[in-house]
């Protein structure tokens, strides 16, 4: 099967390289930006591409919802198979795409928009098949990752592990998607519509790392905690789904804990087969491109599909998800969250909270803020 | 599609029930033994269940080559695809077995015989289509992984955890295959199988745990280290696939030591993917029955091999692995091998020897205990 790839940047080098050696694919045209076609295998059309009856499938890795989300349609149109690695994109149009797909016949597939080479979402869509999938979670954003874990490991401040990891590559030079959780919760929007068949766009909570200092790690590592940035999707009590990011204290010996500088760790507990964990490198050129691939070879033995045809976008809800909260703000506000307890130095107030909803944590903090006021949260698992 | 399971112990009872709850797949009769059908569902008639037009596919879950080889045989030629539990089969006879599934145009799948609900073969078969997979590993026994981790978390001594092992059911009361490291064997044969297209049936060599001591334990636990026993497999230098099982010293903070209890921990190293490790339970009733339904639901989604169709049987090279051991033997024998440094006491050494291939050490340790010495050996890993 030829394959087309949209885009030729950090991955798109990545996916055109690994199908010269891949079973049964074959190096289709590459869809570059007009006056960038300096090689024969780079073209400008679009048309062109969708126009050739040796392509079987396209590959994009533009990122971004539009003119990815036009492009998605035109090829499914015109009969390609489709995989991206676009979490944008499949969380803001997934469900539509899905749609089109199941009417043209054609393959709709995306490991790579969801924790890098990690083999999450595929797996995820298989086991759901027969087992019930009882929640979701992990770290799925190796620049927070990496963060967090030099912040933990040397000490550093929030700014000089920021302006490394830009240095490195692993953030970029607006690192908003990364630090604020934006970019994990879409990912944990992916498995949740393949899980439970909502696509959740609406009661969605993300809180990142970008309010923690060096002090509050001294803090909480004093206390025998190391902190994660980690997703949690999954059903509540009364058949909703819950999703949210939030920072988690977590003790020594957790897999989480394991998971080192911008590796990915992903999770599902299913009713069968117990907690299922993956790991491997959420970004970069061949990590991802190897996700990609490996759905360009499934669509050769007949999968098809993430989301169910039942999928639909619906609201999260994050009111049933209950557990304490270390938190950090001025002293003078620590009344204002229910606490277990409370340490007062220099007008910083440091609580644990009684155990409470996502939700009211979440919304509560947001009050404060619109106060002026400087907080740091994060939940504490045992 | 119905699905007819051969085998009522453990795992059938799972596969069995799991059938009524997934999509697309159905409950169809059970082989159980002459005398045994008390139920509607059980009938003793392997050609009754083969004659019928309506099951299309057999899952095999009795373990042990015969009569489970020829009931595969019978199967596949009927024109039902084959699933199985089974790794004593398809190390024995996979070859043979997606051979004739191929001529018959059905499928032959087998992830639960490789780290129960862990998601290894499968994934692997998949990655290997575009990737090249550089090595495996990873501990893909329970028993002896609870083993281990009880002596060294409790100090236990062998003897007590096999027994606490065998109460708890985790061990069986022949422990044989657990403890020697064949069960392990088995698997990293499957895996090799997968990713080289070469099943090892030769070639192959295997260290247990079945002389490890609490002295041991503790002397080596003093010095940092955590024990595991580990598969390894991989493409040589010069080209041939290594293939060996022996316990290894770790290093605190290695992915392995976080696998606890009798949890297994699957490893794979693309070299795009980079590295890929998946953890879950590796064997029981439901983890295992998981394993076999993501199988049948793969058969729905055009899934039909493992095995590519150059798979053949072969010698597995053990000769370039190169590493250091820590040995434990009488202080007569110490100078039977190439050590870096030697403590002695009570008449017993404690070395550390000098890089050695796998080969050579597993060679100098069957003649020292041929002369009656009793040794144990763990591969170094920094």
């Amino acid at each position: 099967m030829k394959v087309a790839v949209l885009g030729y940047g950090t991955v798109g080098v990545g996916v055109y390289g690994m199908l010269a050696n891949a079973a049964g694919l074959e190096q289709g045209p590459v869809l570059v930006r007009p006056g960038k076609e300096n090689e024969p295998f780079k073209v400008s059309s679009l048309a062109a591409i969708l126009e050739d009856p040796t392509v079987g499938a396209v590959a994009e890795v533009m990122g971004g919802v539009e003119p990815a989300f036009t492009y998605a349609c035109a090829a499914m149109r015109a009969g390609k198979h489709f995989v991206t690695s676009n979490k944008a994109l499949v969380a803001a149009k997934g469900v539509e795409l899905n749609r089109l797909a199941r009417e043209q016949g054609v393959a709709f597939l995306f490991s790579a928009a969801c924790g890098g080479a990690v083999p999450f979402l595929h797996n995820l869509a298989l086991a759901r098949e027969s087992d019930t999938i009882l929640s979701l979670g992990g770290i799925l954003n190796g620049t927070t990752n990496y963060m967090l874990d030099a912040m933990q490991r040397l000490g550093l401040d929030y700014a000089d592990v920021l302006a490394d990891a830009q240095r490195l590559g692993y953030a970029e030079a607006d690192p908003t998607a990364d630090v604020s959780g934006l970019d994990a919760l879409r990912k944990i929007m992916l498995a949740c519509a393949v899980a439970y068949d909502l696509l959740p766009t609406e009661g969605l909570l993300n809180e990142g790392i970008e309010s923690i200092t060096a002090a509050d790690v001294a803090h909480f590592q004093a206390r025998g905690y190391t902190c994660r940035l980690v997703v949690s999707g999954g059903r509540s009590a009364d058949g909703g789904v819950y999703a949210y990011v939030e920072p988690v204290l977590l003790r020594a010996g957790s897999p989480e804990c394991s998971v080192l500088e911008n590796y990915n760790m992903a999770r599902y507990e299913g009713q069968c087969a117990g907690s299922i964990v993956l790991m491997g490198q959420g970004a970069g050129r061949w990590p991802t491109a190897s996700a990609v691939l490996r759905d360009l070879s499934g669509i050769l033995r007949g999968e098809r599909s993430m989301f169910s045809a039942a999928c639909a976008e619906g609201a999260a809800d994050n009111g049933g998800s209950v557990h304490g909260y270390y938190v950090r703000l001025p002293a003078a506000l620590a009344g204002a969250l229910p606490a277990e307890s409370v340490e007062k130095e220099g007008g910083i107030a440091r609580l644990i909270t009684a155990p409470m909803s996502v939700k009211a944590m979440h919304e509560a903090v947001k009050a404060l803020r619109a106060q002026g006021a400087a907080v740091f949260f994060a939940a504490i698992k045992e």
